[in-house]
């Protein structure tokens, strides 16, 4: 009945100890938001030739010096760089060649003179107004990046622009770090699956749903196990499935002491399993247990209710995916946070961190946070809220107007203008 | 050549213009991100039954009013209340009964004793150290949601939270909003697959890898078409094509004259096209067309280069992907933003908007972005910022140490702890 809790700071370093999940190469057109498991050197130069960047002529640039409007350079055009070739023709002086943006210079240019600081005299020349500079207009060989040079990190989260230069390389495939398998079980006698009609006395299957939501938002793979009774037999069994299938384990409810006992008993069953956490300093979500595969695997027993799964989730299942993943995530910006002033007093009993839900509100340039109050357990404090509040152990509790961190569970930026 | 440019905020209308997409039941599992196409209401009160929030003893609490240490009230146990059961007892004044949190009352109870202030004299005998009222432990019907209350809003992105709600309620199908199929061409000669290995003159097909990654970071499904020779009837055939296939089409290539001619005229050509813009004062991203089909898909011919492509389609198909979807963006909440000092005096043309790339530094509490300069063209200028500032087309630069908004193209929070 009574177990020590570990103040979070303690369970984050337990959570670091868990391995690092392995790589494996995706095609790239699938790589977005995929974590980058090697760092990334550029294989050559890029990009491989001088490069016109606007429309315009190739023209040696001592050819234009001192040109103006009114005394112009006068150039022959000796021919047109067609798109995606090589020039077969070579400049000498008072020479110039149609070029395109993205086209190649041909030899004996420097720079590009564009369209619009030219016009033709002839068919055959042009005159052009405007000086330009070695390299005017042109990008040259390296100017991107150069061989051997860094171009992306291990442990990025690969954006678009980060697959459009792997594509300027031609990677076709992205050794990345694989997505989390968790295997989720929801146990307690009460709860039936969500297709049918509850009786008087149990509920449906909320925390099936919600945490294969939560695993999404975080890029691992559900894999619903379904409803477990609060039978020793029976959760051994989902156990040793769940342990085939899932790189990690969630197991919610047990918030019940009878099936607290059981999950306890049959994780102490298993000779290769080490409970490390059984109990944390949090409200809600004191009830959680941790623990570890010898292989590695963690395993989490999470309360029952949806709203001390959710935090818990929120608080240190987020984290704890990230590390696996190479993210090696800052703990305090794994969520975005914004500052609001607190609309009312909130009483915390202390020696636990108290998580608070709230809802922002924004009137002209100030956020303020509206603390959410219902009994533990009700989704709807969730649902209505944007986000969670931390009331350190250390305080009794928040005093209105005061300045909070509000550690946000949906994007409300485009929806409310914040 | 020249073409009246559309300033930013008429092309926000334009887009606010396209018609909504069609919705589709998804399953629930599959439901995380999704956007709710109609409003949600309780189907009936949550919970449906007196709930425990606690292990304890259900009681009526008038039996428990003055319980103190030294002078307990004695109750005795006539049963249990099984999890997932309705109990088959009633309570008489002095009577009580084991309950596990989330065990449904039985009729008689009011509250709920935590077993902490409780202690047993014998088997069938507790003392009660503490009064409770009447609800105390207990949730009612409809405590968390009252028929027919609005628990979820259209266009709501459903959270793993919203997602609990719906499965409390038995939604094992939920309507959402249809992602948007994008089809996604790459156009000119200088355009070689990825796989290839380019030759002089030649570059790689970034585009088709870097927007098919951005539509999968707004949630819409990318069709890769591949790359089309600056030639109109081959354009031709892979636009007809493309309009089969998806509910929005995006082309890339076309900076250069040659290509953008062509584009313009195959538009022109279809009976049911109309080109709504042609040109934008946006920088990079200036020749930029976007064209509507008479049954109400947008075509967006974005520029070549990789950087400008990504700003057009950070600042505008971004808005495009959400409003089509049911989100009715707030235009400034698209993207998370972050203020930063800039570190050095920026020029900028005046009339139009420009898009500069910047680095994040955080120094102790300050946070400063740095301008990344680099010709047009350059894919290295994004993958090295963490995001773009906007200086407005009535401004012609910036100050260094001014404040700035950074529209953030990578999640730097966690990475940074910014």
């Amino acid at each position: 009945m009574f177990f020590k809790v570990t103040p979070i700071e303690e369970v984050l370093k337990i959570l670091d100890g868990f391995p690092l999940l392995g790589s494996e190469t995706v095609p790239l057109k699938d790589a977005y938001g995929r974590v980058l498991a090697q760092d990334f050197f550029a294989t050559k130069e890029l990009p491989e030739f001088f490069r016109s960047t606007m429309d315009g002529f190739a023209v040696n640039s001592r050819d234009t010096f001192g040109a103006t409007g009114s005394i112009p350079s006068i150039l022959e055009i000796v021919g047109e760089v067609p798109m995606g070739s090589m020039p077969q023709f070579e400049l000498k002086t008072g020479e110039c060649a149609r070029i395109w943006t993205g086209g190649m210079l041909p030899s004996g240019a420097d720079s590009v003179v564009m369209i619009e600081h030219s016009s033709m005299i002839d068919e055959k020349t042009i005159e052009v107004y405007r000086s330009v500079v070695p390299l005017e207009n042109v990008i040259k060989p390296g100017d991107d990046f150069k061989k051997g040079e860094k171009v992306l990190e291990a442990g990025t989260v690969l954006m678009p622009q980060d697959i459009g230069a792997l594509a300027a390389f031609g990677i076709a495939g992205v050794n990345v770090f694989k997505n989390p398998k968790i295997a989720i079980i929801s146990t307690g006698d009460e709860i039936v699956p969500i297709t049918e009609v509850p009786p008087p006395g149990k509920i449906r299957d909320v925390n099936s749903y919600s945490l294969c939501s939560f695993a999404r938002k975080y890029n691992a793979e559900p894999i619903l196990l379904g409803i477990c009774r609060d039978e020793e037999s029976e959760f051994r069994d989902k156990l040793l499935e769940a342990r085939e299938l899932g790189d990690s384990i969630w197991i919610s409810g047990g918030s019940s002491v009878g099936m607290r006992d059981i999950t306890i008993k049959v994780l102490e069953s298993f000779k290769d399993v080490e409970i490390l956490i059984h109990g944390i300093s949090i409200s809600p979500g004191k009830p959680t247990i941790i623990a570890r595969t010898s292989d590695g695997r963690g395993i989490f027993g999470l309360p029952g209710h949806i709203t001390s799964a959710m935090v818990v989730a929120e608080i240190l299942l987020s984290y704890f995916l990230l590390r696996i993943t190479g993210q090696s995530p800052d703990y305090d910006g794994i969520h975005h946070r914004i500052q609001a002033e607190i609309t009312r007093n909130v009483d915390s009993s202390g020696g636990r961190d108290d998580y608070i839900r709230v809802k922002i509100i924004k009137e002209g340039d100030r956020l303020f946070a509206e603390p959410i109050f219902g009994k533990s357990g009700l989704i709807s404090t969730l649902v209505q809220g944007d986000g969670l509040v931390r009331i350190e152990r250390n305080r009794e509790g928040l005093y209105k107007g005061e300045k909070v961190n509000v550690i946000l569970l949906r994007d409300i930026f485009h929806k409310k203008g914040v």
